[in-house]
């Protein structure tokens, strides 16, 4: 079985991103939250949006499920104040719980949180409860700088975060951590933000140790961990210097493989600990398209898994061991017995 | 002959670090710049920092010279105003220029520039212009973020660098793209806020094609170049999807091998083309120490090249011809007829 953790409903129907217009639009006004309605979305458009995107590519790869979550540059923390965003983040989730609904087996729901910055992080726990516990999600996105590129917020040791990350712990559930559209236009979205932040946020876990104190978290740094593999030595040898300690800091750490070519494969796979690697694709991404010199799609990871010097046996814990392992809520799907 | 492009004093005598010292704690008082005396060091104080660092890693390692400049955690940008930073750039540089006359084949002195947080970039040409005209430098250090980690300057497609990308290409003289310390505590210097700062000027160059309008400027990125290569076929997948001419906006960018495992410099290797990549080590740098496995230094960046797949001729291109070619004025100091 091939599980991809790490999709975002990319292709939403023309009315989502209307409705979150709408609800931008509005803040500072007299009205400043949009109606309370769902979407004006039917349940065809969600449909068709899916079996011409996700579900096409899921088929043509061969993948079998892909861990789903509502579209991460559009979480969007920084817009207006902790409202807009909790407003706007219950209508992504339950939207995803719909499509995950209509593609039973396909589809198995992570959620987006209602992080803003400087709000206290308890409404975000609030929602990933009514996530996990009323709707089955199995796992949440964290977003570590919900400033959109200032990096002004308190990092990932700071007691800020306990209670989300006390709550995970609870629920079994793990965190992918994982930003949102770049505000601060020094950066490039989905290039030199994505990458700085996960090369970013292993450093915050690694120099401060803080998930030794959190002893059944589970975080999930996307993108192939943005340069931390391809620097593996470098942070080996500072972590000497600075007397770091490299595996209980990030032994619970895991990487996707969400690196688009087979070099960056290879080495992924060469320097971090197998069962620390998780397929994933996030199809359809931020790279779409065909490499010209190859003919696949240049987010195609399973062809550079299949050509890389795994055994078949390491292959299955990547494409499915390790991730029903960091990601247990998952089971249930798998086994056809949906919530 | 082995040239090592990336070489900071990191070992200097203790009053070099007590004037900074009493410089900053000098900032908003009465008497706002410190003596104009140079730093209160002997000749023999700064014979015996190189001796005993740089020059026994140098003989240790077969390495003929090093482009040597200021400390970069030091060059701290941020602090106080144009006035401070001017202040302590030019004693830094004729600290590096005394080194290099002091050891003359084996250390060739390489700019520090006078930036400052929202200054014009004039002071940094002027400076520049005196180092090489003056002193015989052969390259300079430019800081595209010298807020310290908040990020909020101009980028580097910005009409504000200009005039510096101006005269370096009248003075033929290549930048490396080099941070310094993180004044934002979100990031960790030398881990994550070197490697997100390398990967985001690479995106910002290669997102703005800013370098098609500077035909003859040559930049460096440090530290490998972030997190690109391990991600070169995300970068190329974006290109395409977002009309960004790869090629002609990347073709003057220069990696260095501070890339402290063997996989990443085969991996390095295997991306950039070999015309591309510059030998460097940056000993004695944040990665001190010998790696426990190997019993060889982290940044002991020759051995993994040694057992890299390259060709001989390959091998004498990144030690040698790329670097002399990238740094045209390095050439008078190699005939041994040195300024």
């Amino acid at each position: 079985m091939i599980i991809d953790c790490h999709g975002h409903y990319t292709t939403t129907p023309a009315n989502v991103g209307a409705w979150r217009d709408a609800q931008i639009a509005a803040i500072g006004g007299d009205a400043p939250t949009p109606p309370d309605a769902e979407y004006p979305v039917t349940d065809d458009e969600v449909r068709a949006s899916i079996e011409g995107g996700q579900l096409r590519v899921q088929r043509e790869r061969g993948i079998d499920v892909t861990l789903f979550s509502p579209r991460a540059s559009w979480m969007g923390h920084h817009v207006g104040d902790a409202r807009t965003s909790l407003d706007w983040t219950i209508r992504q989730n339950d939207l995803v719980k719909r499509v995950c609904d209509l593609f039973p087996g396909r589809f198995v729901p992570v959620a987006q949180l209602p992080q803003s910055p400087g709000a206290p992080i308890d409404q975000s726990v609030a929602e990933l409860r009514r996530c996990v516990d009323e709707l089955g999600f199995v796992a949440c996105n964290v977003n570590p700088d919900p400033t959109g590129g200032y990096w002004t917020g308190p990092d990932l040791s700071d007691r800020y975060w306990w209670p989300l990350w006390e709550a995970m712990q609870e629920l079994d559930v793990p965190g992918m951590l994982h930003v949102s559209q770049a505000e601060n236009p020094f950066f490039q979205t989905t290039g030199s933000y994505y990458l700085s932040a996960d090369t970013t946020f292993f450093v915050q876990a690694l120099s401060s140790g803080f998930m030794v104190d959190q002893p059944g978290l589970r975080l999930v740094i996307p993108h192939g961990g943005g340069a931390i593999p391809f620097h593996w030595g470098r942070f080996q040898g500072m972590s000497v210097r600075e007397k770091w300690d490299f595996e209980a800091a990030t032994e619970r750490i895991f990487f996707d493989t969400c690196v688009y070519h087979q070099p960056g494969i290879d080495l992924l796979l060469d320097v971090v600990p197998t069962d620390r690697v998780l397929f994933g694709s996030e199809m359809l991404g931020a790279v779409r398209g065909d490499n010209p010199t190859t003919g696949s799609g240049w987010d195609d990871t399973g062809r550079y898994l299949e050509a890389a010097g795994l055994s078949a046996e390491q292959r299955a814990e990547v494409y499915e061991g390790n991730v029903r392992r960091v990601y247990p809520r998952l089971a249930r799907y798998l086994s056809g017995a949906a919530l």
